[in-house]
C-alpha cells in the first residue's frame, strides 16, 4: 500500500476534549473509603480542567471477591445514594462521568456494570458482556449491547475491561459513531517483555487506530488481596497512539492519580485514511457475513 | 480483571517451526531483476533453516504502479514459468512460501494476489480484498476469503497488507483454525512518534494477541518512485510479542534481509488465558450478529 500524493492533512485542531482517566486502588469490602476515594477523583480531575472523567471497574466495590455471597454483599442499585453524589458532582462540575460498579439488577442478580452520567443525569447503565476468568462464578453477564450517547463532548460509548478485547464489539460501537470509547477497567498484572508497554494497552491502541476512535481506560493500581494491578491508565487518539498514559517502563514507579490528555474528537468523524482509503467503507461485509460458521471457509 | 490462580502454565516447547519473513527491495517493471532477487530470497532462507518464508507484496512486479496498463502489463498467471520456479524452490527446499504477486487472473483483469505454496505445488491463490488507496485504479479486488491449508507445518492463512487492518477478517481465519497467519505486505513509511512502532507492526502484534494466533508479515524496504517503504518485517508470536523483527528504533538502520524466529505453533491450538478465560469462547456472536446495521445499536 503506498500514501498517495492526496494523502489527507489533518486539520487543524479547533476545539479540544479535556480527558481524564483516574488510576484509583479502591479496597475490597470498604464502600466507605471508595465513595471518598472516588467523589475526590470526580473533584480532582475537574479541577484540572476535565470534561471527561473515566473511574476504573468496580470502583465501589473492590474486585477481588472471595465468594459470589461477597460480590452480592456488595452491589448496589442504580438508585443507590453513591451514584446519586457522582451524578450531583458531573452536574456541578459539569462534565461526562463513566464509572464501573458492582450493580445488584432489578432481576437480584449481581453484574460487573458500568455507568455513564452527564449533568442532566444517569445516561446509561451498561452490563459486562465478556466476563474475564473467576468474575463467572461471581456475575451474570449483561445481554445488551453498549449505549452510544450523544453527550456535550460528542458521541460516547462504553465497555469494561476485557471486553476491549473483542473487536467485534468494538467494531460495533464504532460503527454506530462512537467517538470516545469510555473503558473503565482492572487489569491483571502480566509478565511481558522487558521495555514493553501492557498488552492490553497496546490493544486499546490499536482498537483505536483500526476504527479512527479515541479511547479512554482508567485502569486500577496497587495490589488487592495478593493480585497486583497494571496500572496502565491510558487516553489514546484516534490515530492510535497514546496522548496520555501512566509510566509504564521498567524501573518506572507506578502510581495512582489522574491521566489527562486533550482530544480532537471531530478527527473521529473522518474514516479516511487518504483520498481512496476509508476503514468503514473498505470493509467487506457481506464477505465476513457469509461466514456463518467457520465450516464455511475454505480449508483445504 | 484477574488472573486466577490457576492461570494455565504454557507448556515448554516441544518443536519449534522456523520461519522466516524476508524484506525485499523489488523493482517496479524489472520482472529479470525481480526473479532473481525471489529466488535468491527463498534460498538464503532455506539455508538459515526456515520451514515457513514470506515474501513481500507483489514481489515480482514491484508496487509504484502510474497507471492500470502498466500493472496488467507486469501482472502473469499463476502458470507463469516464475510461479513453477517459486514451487520447484519451495519442493527442493522443503518449505511453505507465501509470496505476493501482481495476477492476470484467468478473467484478464489484474489482481493483488498472494500464492501460498508447499512441497506438492501450488496450494492456493488469494486476491486482496481490501485495496489501499490507488491500488483501486489499477487492481480487482478479490472475492473470496483467504484459505486455510492444511501444510506440514500446521494450519495456515494469507492475507495482504491492508488486509490485516480488519479484525472482521483476521478474526474469521482465526476461527477456522489458522495457526500462522502470512502476510506479503508493502507498508508506504508513515510519519509516527518516535520510538514507537510503525502502526501496521503493533497491529500485527495485537491481532495476534487477540486470536492467540502466530502471524509472519514481509514488508518491502528502500524507496520506489519517491515512496519510502517502513521495512517493518516481524514475526509475532500468539501472545503478540515481536518473536523476530526489522530494526525500527530512532537512528537504527532499516536493512533488507531475513528476519527468523521459532515459534511453537501448538500454542494457538490452545485459546485459553486462564482456566476460565477462552478468547474463542468467549466470544458473543449472538450479539455482534443481532446488528444488522448500526440503527440496531441503542443510540440515546
Amino acid at each position: 500500500m503506498v500514501v498517495s500524493a492526496g494523502y489527507l492533512p489533518r486539520i487543524a485542531a479547533i476545539s479540544h476534549t479535556r480527558v481524564c482517566v483516574q488510576q484509583l486502588e479502591p479496597r475490597v469490602g470498604d464502600p466507605a473509603y471508595n465513595r471518598g476515594l472516588t467523589l475526590n477523583a470526580i473533584e480532582e480531575a475537574a479541577a484540572g480542567g476535565a470534561q471527561v472523567v473515566v473511574l476504573p471497574e468496580l470502583a465501589n466495590s473492590g474486585y477481588m471477591f472471595e465468594s459470589a455471597e461477597e460480590a452480592a454483599s456488595l452491589a448496589i442499585s442504580v438508585d443507590d445514594p453513591l451514584i446519586a453524589e457522582w451524578a450531583d458532582a458531573a452536574a456541578g462540575y459539569e462534565l461526562v462521568l463513566a464509572a464501573g460498579f458492582c450493580e445488584r439488577g432489578e432481576d437480584g442478580h449481581t453484574y460487573n456494570s458500568a455507568v455513564v452520567i452527564d449533568p442532566s443525569g444517569v445516561r446509561a447503565v451498561f452490563r459486562k458482556l465478556h466476563l474475564w476468568d473467576r468474575e463467572k462464578l461471581w456475575f451474570r453477564p449483561g445481554d445488551a449491547l453498549p449505549p452510544v450517547l450523544e453527550t456535550s463532548v460528542g458521541r460516547v460509548s462504553v465497555v469494561i475491561c476485557y471486553d476491549l478485547e473483542f473487536p467485534e464489539l468494538v467494531r460495533t460501537v464504532a460503527l454506530a459513531g462512537t467517538e470516545l470509547l469510555l473503558v473503565p477497567t482492572n487489569w491483571p498484572l502480566a509478565e511481558r517483555p522487558a521495555d514493553e508497554r501492557p498488552g492490553e494497552v497496546i490493544n486499546a491502541m490499536m482498537a483505536a487506530r483500526i476504527n479512527r476512535m479515541a479511547i479512554a481506560a482508567a485502569d486500577r493500581g496497587g495490589v488487592e488481596r495478593g493480585q497486583p494491578w497494571t496500572g496502565g491508565s491510558t487516553i489514546v487518539d484516534p490515530d492510535g497512539w497514546a496522548a496520555g498514559e501512566n509510566p509504564w517502563r521498567a524501573g518506572e514507579p507506578r502510581r495512582p492519580g489522574p491521566v489527562f490528555a486533550d482530544l480532537d474528537l471531530s478527527r473521529t468523524r473522518d474514516k479516511r485514511w487518504t483520498e481512496l482509503a476509508d476503514v468503514f467503507a473498505d470493509r467487506r461485509p457481506e464477505l465476513y457475513g457469509a461466514v456463518a460458521s467457520v465450516d464455511d471457509l475454505a480449508l483445504r
